[in-house]
């Protein structure tokens, strides 16, 4: 059971501001509770179902730095940040940042993206392409919204993300080649790519910033097919087409 | 203003129900409003801002079959199926569907793709790559459900969607190529890929139905990159991937 000052304080952390102070955020659902609980990251607070916690009782004993609050589905559904709730939900201490980008090069910097399913995805992309960071722009979607920890399916586990003016990331380490996609850029399938870099994602209305534009070496775009009419493609779609094209092409 | 009896008739399509009965959907916003305004395309009911409305009298005046509603943005919001209300908002009657797969072959298959933010972005990467169909198996998100609607930018006027059982469509026509993603299938980077086919795109958490899987001409997969972590990627931008790789494959 959980007391009115639990249920209160996680109720709290679907606001920004209650994360930021407390510097945790919440995971929820089986398979990112699941994937959690498996790894080393520590865990403050976990909160199931009676037939949850049973079922993976080896994973809850594991994590005796967590308090363990065993629940009906219905207190569970009062908490929950998600329109569904599930049957596992876990409180989280956010993950030191890393300060600086790896010498390998590879990041994604993403300008006032806005939807929590499109940061979510692209978490997920950098996972997949072993990606290791992400670097969000104040303005953008908190990456610690409880959509985009949905939606990243675990991607927090192995992707460092922090927030940072592009201006600020795009100075420290001017060696790195800046791509973005514009119009009239480069067909991204024909043009030179480099080795490595830094991916600049824009907004998904306005796209990239006119300064940010300016200081990107590598302007490309993903060509539309004669006859499309699309006038864009989705944020995370674009990324993921971009980041699968450009990892191939570098390895192959 | 709106009356009782057009503010419920409004509400009430944001259920699959009244919209399968009446043949129409709801398009709000003012970028899709403009753009199925400046189309051919039929449209029963434009309800719009007064401002809204005299900046964009001219395609408003086109479309005489249409009635018009001047509202506030407090009776907008009332009838919006969306969580920001725009200044407009059209109901329009469905289009009707294609029976058959263009002689080209290009076409998109989802199996039981439950999320509309999905579904949208994969209509707007059919319209991007011009592939003019996109089939939906019974279960999947409704394609005329708002915030599929809303997601998919204006694709509706370009792209044609039909629901249809998977395995009627292909036994349609068994001479096309059957594409689709599955673990351990080649690296789509690297596999001969056909010069056009059927996309299968599987359900979020479960993939392609092993029964589908056994209709695949074509079993291939998107290589994860050494170091990679995640399970998988989003189905959409899955999709995207797929399709940019392949129609760009095909036309170089």
């Amino acid at each position: 059971m959980l007391s009115n000052a639990q249920s209160k304080y996680i109720r709290s952390l679907t606001q920004l501001k209650y994360r930021k102070q407390d510097k945790v955020f919440i995971a929820e659902g089986d398979k990112i509770a699941k994937e959690w609980l498996s790894s080393a990251a520590p865990v403050q607070m976990i909160v199931a179902t009676q037939d949850w916690a049973d079922a993976h009782h080896p994973l809850i004993k594991a994590h005796h730095e967590a308090e363990l609050c065993i629940v009906t589905e219905q207190e569970l559904e009062k908490v929950s940040a998600l329109q569904t709730a599930h049957k596992a939900l876990l409180v989280v201490p956010m993950p030191e940042a890393e300060q600086k980008i790896p010498d390998t090069g590879w990041c994604i910097a993403l300008e006032q993206v806005q939807d929590p399913g499109n940061l979510g995805a692209i978490l997920r992309i950098a996972d997949w392409f072993a990606i290791p960071q992400v670097f969000c722009s104040p303005g953008s979607v908190d990456v610690y919204n409880p959509k985009v920890v949905q939606a990243s399916m675990g991607a927090f586990l192995r992707v460092d993300s922090q927030e940072i003016e592009l201006e600020t990331l795009l100075h420290r380490q001017p060696e790195l080649p800046v791509l973005g996609a514009v119009l009239n850029g480069d067909d991204l399938f024909a043009a030179p790519l480099p080795s490595s870099g830094i991916l600049v994602v824009g907004n998904e209305s306005k796209g990239i910033r006119p300064d940010t534009q300016r200081q990107l070496s590598h302007r490309i775009a993903i060509p539309r097919a004669p006859g499309g009419g699309a006038e864009s493609l989705n944020a995370a779609v674009a990324t993921g087409i971009i980041t699968a094209f450009w990892v191939n092409r570098t390895s192959s």
